[in-house]
Formats: C-alpha cells, sequence, structure tokens
C-alpha cells in the first residue's frame, strides 16, 4: 500500500522535474519509476537521493554491474521488495543474466545462514582478521 | 560473549576433524577460524555448512571475489561482526584493495538507505520489473 | 496473507469484545482496525498489548505526536507494511503534516545508511559517548 | 573490531582534513568522531555522508531534537551499537533528558512488538490507511 | 512480484524433477510449493537446500514440531510472509492447534520488543551467562 | 557500551525494588540480571516489561521450555547479542542440552537461508497455506 500518491511529471513541481528530466536523460527510459514519484513529494529529497546515487554507483574501483549486484543483494538482506525488483531489473540491464542471479542469490542465502550461526555462537573475532 | 567455547583440533570429535582438515587443506591454512571450532560441538552442521559453503562459493558464472564480495556486503546489512570481519579478511585475499572495499561499502549503505525509502512510501512494483 | 481470519465484534468472545469497546471509545472511532481483529483470536494477548500501547502512548515527557513519529520510524526500519500504514494514519490524525512525513523519512533514511557504514567499517565508541 | 584503522587528521588527506575541519566548526568540537576518521579512507564517501547529514538534520518542519531521536530510535531498532551511542550523546546535547530517553526505548520496544504480531497475523491493510 | 517464474514439473530439467518427485514422496503431496519451483531455475540450489532441510528438520534431539515451530518464529522475525505462512501451514500439519500458535507468535513479539530494549540499553552481560 | 548505567538494589527506587524482590521470589536468585538494573531507571517499564514476561512466558498450550527456545532462536535472529545469551541460559536451566542447542541454532541457520531465498525470488504465496 502506497503511503504517498507518486507524482507523475505534470504534477511534479518544477525542481522535481528538473530531477525526472535528469533520469531519464542519464537513463535514456522515457519515464521514471515510481519510486522516484513518490519521493517528488519532496524534491530537496528526490535532488540528494539521485545525486548521491548517480556518484555512488558511478564506474570506479569495481564496475557497475558488480555495484548493481551489491545493491541487489543487500536489498534481498533487507526484505526490501521494491528494491529488490527494480535493481534486479537494473542488474539484467547491465548485463547479469539467470545463472548469475542464481548464484548471487545462493550467496545471499549462504551469508545469512552462516550470519545467523555466528550471532547464535558469537565466536570471538580471530586475531589474523585485524586491519594491519 | 561466546555461547560455546570453541573446540581445538585435540578436543573435536574424529568427524569433526576430518572437516577441519579439509578447511585447512582447502584453504592451505595452519588452522581453522573460530566460527568452525564453535560448529565443531555439532559435527553434522559442520559438515554441511563446510560442504554447502565451498560449493556456493565455487567459481561459477560468478567469479570468487564477486561472492565474497555479495558475502561482505550481505553480513554487513545483517550487521554480523564476526562474518563481516572474517569475510572482508577472505576478500582481501582474493584481491579486494582499499579502494574497492570504500565503493563496497558506499553501495551497501546507499541500498539501505533507498531501501528504508522504498520500506517508507512503498511504490507500487513498475510493471517493467515483472519477468518476462 | 493473513495467517488468522480477523474477528467482528459479532464473532469475538465477550473478553475480546470488551478489549474492542474500550478502543473504540478511547479512540472515538466506529470500529477497530484489522490488527485488533487478529488478536482478538487471543484474548490475553490482545488485552496486553492494548492496556500495553495505552500505557506507552499515553503523554510524559514525550509528546503523543513525537512517540507516533518515532512509532512510524521503527516500524519502517523494520519493514513492518502494516504498522507502518496505521502509524504514519494515526500521525496524521495527531498532526503531523507532509512535510514533517518527508523530514521523518529522509532521517529514516539516513539513519539506515550511517547505521550500515558504522555496521561496515565498526569503529571504536568514542569515550565521550559513555554515560557519566 | 575495527575493519579499517580510523584516519588522524595528521594522516588524513587534503580532501579528508577539509571536511574534518568543518565539522569540528559546526559542531563547536575539538576532535571528530571515529565514525569520521573511518570514513576518511574515502573522502568522496566522507564529503558525500557529512554534507547529507548536514542536510537532513537541519531544522525544517521537525525541529533538531525530534530528528535526533528518530535518528537514536531507528539506530536502536537497526542494532547499530555505535550510532545508537553517539546520537543518543547527540540528542541528550541538544536537550534530551533521561526520562524523555526512557519513553523513547519503550515505543521502540512496543513497537518492535507489535511489529512483530502484525508481520506473524498479516493482516489486511484497513482502507482508512489509504493516502486521500 | 516474482523475480522469476516459477517452473512446473514440465517446465523443469530432468535435476530438478527428481528433486520434485523426492519432495513429493517425502510429504506425500501432490505438487510442490511455489518455493520450489521458484528454486528450479538453478537445479544445484535446489538439491541443496532441499538436502538440508530435510537434514535439519529430522527429528533429533528436538522433535519435528518443535522444530518447525522454531522456524515459524525465526520467520516472523525476519519479516519473510512466504515462509512464515508455509511453515506455519506445516506446523500445523504437525499437530500446532491455534492457542499453540497464539503462544508462538506472544513469544515473539515478547521477543522483539525485549531485543529492542536490551540493544537500547546495552547493558553488559552478567558472568553467570557464561559457557562452563 | 552501556547507554545507563545499570541500578543496583541500594540505587533503586522502592518502585523499582519491589520488582527486583519479585523477579528474585521468582527465579529463587540472590539478584537480577544486568537487564532488570538498567531498566530500573524507569520503574513503569521495569514493572509491564516483568509483568508481561510473567504472563508470556507461563505454561500454557506451549510449554516453558519450548517458549524458552522459540525465545532464544528469535533473539539469534534478531542479532541481539545480550538477550541470545541470557535466554540461552535460561533455557539450559529449563533443561535445554547441548544437543538441543544444536538443532536449535541449525534450524535457525537454516531459516534464516530460505527466508533470503524466498525474499530474493518472490514466489507467489501457494493457496493452500490460507487459513481455512
Amino acid at each position: 500500500m502506497t503511503i504517498v500518491k507518486p507524482l507523475n511529471h505534470e504534477d511534479a513541481s518544477p525542481r522535481a522535474r528538473a530531477v525526472f528530466d535528469d533520469i531519464k536523460a542519464t537513463r535514456g527510459v522515457p519515464d521514471v519509476n515510481n519510486f522516484w514519484k513518490s519521493l517528488a513529494h519532496d524534491p530537496a529529497t528526490l535532488e540528494r537521493i539521485w545525486a548521491n546515487l548517480k556518484q555512488v554507483m558511478a564506474p570506479g574501483a569495481l564496475d557497475p554491474l558488480t555495484k548493481e549486484m551489491i545493491y541487489v543483494a543487500v536489498s534481498i538482506a533487507n526484505g526490501c521488495e521494491y528494491c529488490s525488483a527494480s535493481h534486479t531489473a537494473a542488474a539484467r540491464a547491465k548485463g547479469m543474466n539467470e545463472a548469475m542471479l542464481s548464484e548471487l542469490v545462493a550467496v545471499v542465502g549462504m551469508a545469512c545462514q552462516t550470519n545467523a550461526l555466528a550471532q547464535a555462537y558469537r565466536p570471538a573475532i580471530d586475531p589474523q582478521f585485524l586491519p594491519k
């Protein structure tokens, strides 16, 4: 259930429209996702999140696909259905095939299992894991 | 605080020792981490988790370093200190440098932020995200 | 998907009806929400949760709106759709406008981001944070 | 266990030092917390997070103390020890007394309880919660 | 929203069908749940998870119903709707009546509340909790 | 790091002392745990939580040991170290042996794994899981 009604281009403020336009130009898409339309009620947050995302997801020491797959993995671990769906679609667009998705999901499941085992037994952290 | 005392080689059962030996041989390390020593009280689980991990983390459609970085990301999102520390060390051993770690962490933080925004506003999932 | 069918007034036990009546009288509403109708299968829990909620959410050192906004924030962080929706409605009824909701959500998102960064890097807790 | 060694002023890059200086000037403190010293390995993230935080936590429709208490509540719900400690200290500095902290914590606990009950029984979301 | 289309028997690979057949025979059911049909895209994971589940949920020091109720409790705490629904059904099939479900849910809610209080106040762990 | 200093009997208010006395009498212990000493700063919450806990954990449709094990499982899933440690000790005192603990932990780990897989693939909930 949506908490706020998404704003389309015609209902959004000029400040929100400018962000919409930049998202569409950057991604080469005809319209923005509902996520951005929900944020449009709060143009300052819309601007900030989009600027953050562009910076964080830009190519750097990690390539964009690896970053996108990490995003999917975290979204699954956090149980966020919207972000799992949207970032899985983004990762597919960047080259993730179904075999890669399967392995990504298997790693997430395995990590959640051993995270639980470690949280249960609370072993002391081994000294070799310390930063040099 | 540990919930069970880790078992060293000399205190572990033959079944647990066999797993310890396989971990050491596979990884080329002189001893196993405290995580495995905690699991050694339950040899069936020790065997199962190690067999699972070998299968899931093996090279496949994703390379081992990408898998390890996904493991780190999920462990951070789940707040598991032990697994964050141990898998960060493993990822460094597989080639993750500090710039890559910084970007990984930035992506995790960004995903947690937008996961929260999406969980707050609950936008409807866009039809283009549906599997074909 | 509901796990138990919500009980309406006519199907609820006398003990559950008494709680329904108190909720309706306290809140000045014609019917109780589905949350309470689900709890009605377990009158002891229904009574306990309602009594707890009245105590915890009463005006005190914090005003009711601030408490309600904290409730919304925690429900978002926990990913609970029902409670996010119901407590957002409650907060709006107590005076939260859309600008306040936007800022609340932005703070939740920011907190989730820096929580993840701190869980990633695990800085030592600074001595000035210790209670005096 | 820290994953990266915090950087002090003398070891930080000029770009990180500039952020440190702005934090110290803005907050009127002689040194920055360990959180910022950990982020200093990644000056782009350090700059981005500090700029975000200044924007999000500025006075607006909600006053700074209310924002800080929401931050504390989310940090507790996420189980982040560092952020709970640092933002509790910040909230105290902005006027939160011990009675207010007690009530904040009681609300967080109550929300976590009813979140779990709602996640268990999954009642349908009542139509009156829909945005108008 | 499903991320991958579930595979029915006729669309699944021989390897996936063999697991489907074993699930149906073990459980005495005419078809497998959608969970397994989703995993069928990745036969290695399908096999592994089913083999794990058979081992972990087998009668041992804990009886199958107790294990199933623990599974339900964790699924609720993690906010997983699918697993809460499927394992609640499984627990009912193994003898959990509605009074038992009510008490299970009340315990989960109570644990989430005191977990939050303990995460807020962070009391030192008492020495008597240490393993002998 | 504790956020508030635990209060011992001599520093607690008469209202808090009365709860301490009831805990000690009910459990037959010479002193209360640090959890209760932290809550003693807020006698209303101390009273409420203790009354809740006595009600929820009393023998009913589920026996006290099963309830305690569910409490441990949820505390592990939530990553609460204090509650995992204290309720594991309580479960041991009520008859949980090490084999039972091992199986409990294995079930928690398995549930966290399949929760993640279900949150990843989001299969539709099967109609047979619906309440009758």
